[in-house]
């Protein structure tokens, strides 16, 4: 097995971790690592390992106990593993660098260390983040062990660059699937021509005036697209139907239900005959930054140069502490949108920025 | 090899042919028979072979000349061949009994009893009609020997219900693409939305009043449609392109060149940023029936029941015979609604009715 050094630089161990290779549904071996690493290394913990996640508490029976969350697995090995470092070593490059070997690094880091911190952690590494929603283990331990998750407040080390981002958008998407009558095309007027009568709902939709909203003051900037349109069964038909696959990322003042009137709401404002069917429905997260334990979160960080808050407008598994009734932000080191890439690539310093800033949260 | 009764009844002529399989690239064996039955029971005629195409030629010396064609080749058999009779033989049911192998029997019937017919007859039995155009036998034929297809009126006996269907109408595709900038859907500012920029051209086609234009005393109807649509990556991306496919009948009044500039404008005035790829490109093809030679033959098809010429709004390879600068029309036995289908099946009175009018037209 694998031995994973907790006491290293930050920065060494997340190249550690990179080097373990865990791409979805073969997180065995990490979570093998990273399970035999606590036990030995940071004996003040009371660990719980379920399938491939590990949940790892402090119990100094603080007032307020957080969570601190990451995944564990990667997307596919593009010939990007063992990690490297640039020339000057301010930079590790390698799968999972970014999405989110070096957020776990500050996690384990910070998990060996802290025995005592000023309030009680519960430490979450889970498997099968970059696949179907169904296999997530965040997802599963939430079902299966509710009470490891009872917290005030969550941060989950996914990348950004470094600095808070809050809550985050929920998205939701549907098919709108538009009826016509199919005829040879020679013959047109035995037909209703389906992908015609699109036109009003594509132009409402490029007339829509997307809302910023404020929550817990932060902006989250909503979208709705058409993000796919197929129509047509042959190149001399009529076509029956065109199917609009819509999607709706929206602020988290909304819930799911009222996304999903709001999307009703301006297809039918557009007047197209339509039948809808929902493909995706995934609620939003508050942020929570009105709430003194974020505010001193949020200070801790600004004191570690990681500047002011902002809102996530990319849905991520905060929602599912956001549904636990836990509000959450992100935080991590490394830029999102390298996130997945094959240049993968993190700065050491916002490895480094990370720790401190939770160091400091932690224990101030 | 199968052996072919030119002297059998015709609608019993037609049963033997839809009972040699003859689906596209398989004409091998009706090819035989046919032409070995024209050169032992037609030997007035002169035959030329090429691949699976017979021309068969009365050379009595006549002033005029005409084509009389049809195809041998059917599309797949679907547990519709060995042909069978319906209880009170009014009906021949089969592959190929509308699609065409009725019409060819009417014209295999005729080209053995008219040794002397009034104008000259060029009978045309050809490939590889039901496949991509690059195969087709009568394209074949014109480009190899356009001197056996020199004449001045031509009739296709496609299905009609017996009817004169004259000339046809163009058909062109053509793909427009319009382009959008790809971007994450969670941060839809950072993209331009190829599938909402397509809706003006949509609510241009869904507006466009299609014209019937009058052409040598026939009404085509013309139409103007997008057949296809596609647009979009993922689920969460905002989509980078949008294709319409469009297909536009036109009336025989127009060049190919005139139709295409047609389509140009309408989508230039819906003011959409777009590329274009031309797919498919047939000409129209005039009916000629203001000429002598045609009135002589509508003249013919009414006093047996045919009614009164309409337009071919369909696109047939009487295409092929107006490129060559020849006038023509369909005229064929069964219902065009049913070539194709699985339960294709000809009226008796149908074959008997086109071989009567073609026969007073030749003969009288």
């Amino acid at each position: 097995m694998a031995r994973l050094d907790l006491s290293a630089p930050v920065e060494d161990l997340a190249a550690q971790l990179i080097d373990i290779p865990s791409v979805s549904g073969g997180e065995h071996a990490i979570a093998d690592a990273v399970e035999q690493a606590l036990t030995s290394q940071a004996p003040h913990l009371t660990l719980t390992r379920d399938g491939d996640a590990i949940v790892a508490r402090t119990e100094t029976g603080a007032a307020q106990r957080v969570i601190i969350a990451g995944h564990l697995d990667t997307v596919p090995i593009k010939d990007n593993v063992p990690s490297r470092w640039d020339d000057d070593g301010a930079t590790l490059w390698g799968r999972g660098s970014v999405d989110m070997k070096a957020g776990v690094a500050v996690m384990l880091s910070l998990a060996a260390q802290l025995d005592r911190p000023m309030r009680d952690v519960t430490w979450v590494l889970y498997d099968h983040e970059e696949v179907e929603e169904s296999k997530n283990g965040l997802g599963r331990l939430s079902r299966k062990h509710p009470e490891l998750l009872e917290a005030q407040f969550a941060v989950l080390c996914e990348p950004t660059s470094a600095a808070i981002e809050g809550g985050c958008n929920g998205t939701l998407r549907a098919d709108v699937t538009i009826p016509g009558v199919a005829a040879h095309s020679a013959r047109a007027w035995k037909g209703v021509n389906a992908i015609h009568r699109a036109a009003p709902l594509l132009a409402a939709l490029d007339a829509y005036a997307p809302a910023t909203v404020t929550v817990d003051g932060l902006d989250y900037r909503e979208g709705l697209n058409a993000v796919g349109i197929r129509g047509g069964i042959a190149g001399n038909v009529i076509p029956d139907a065109a199917v609009i696959t819509l999607n709706y990322r929206f602020a988290p003042d909304k819930t799911l239900e009222q996304a999903q009137a709001h999307v009703v709401e301006v297809i039918a404002r557009s007047g197209v005959e339509h039948t809808l069917a929902w493909t995706d429905l995934a609620a939003a997260c508050r942020p929570g930054l009105d709430a003194p334990l974020a505010r001193s979160f949020a200070d801790a960080v600004a004191a570690h140069g990681g500047g002011a808050p902002r809102a996530k407008v990319g849905w991520t598994d905060v929602a599912r502490l956001g549904a636990l009734g836990i509000p959450a932000v992100n935080y991590g080191p490394g830029d999102p949108e390298l996130a997945h890439a094959d240049h993968e690539a993190c700065p050491v310093a916002d490895i480094r920025a990370c720790r401190a800033g939770l160091e400091a949260w932690l224990t101030a």
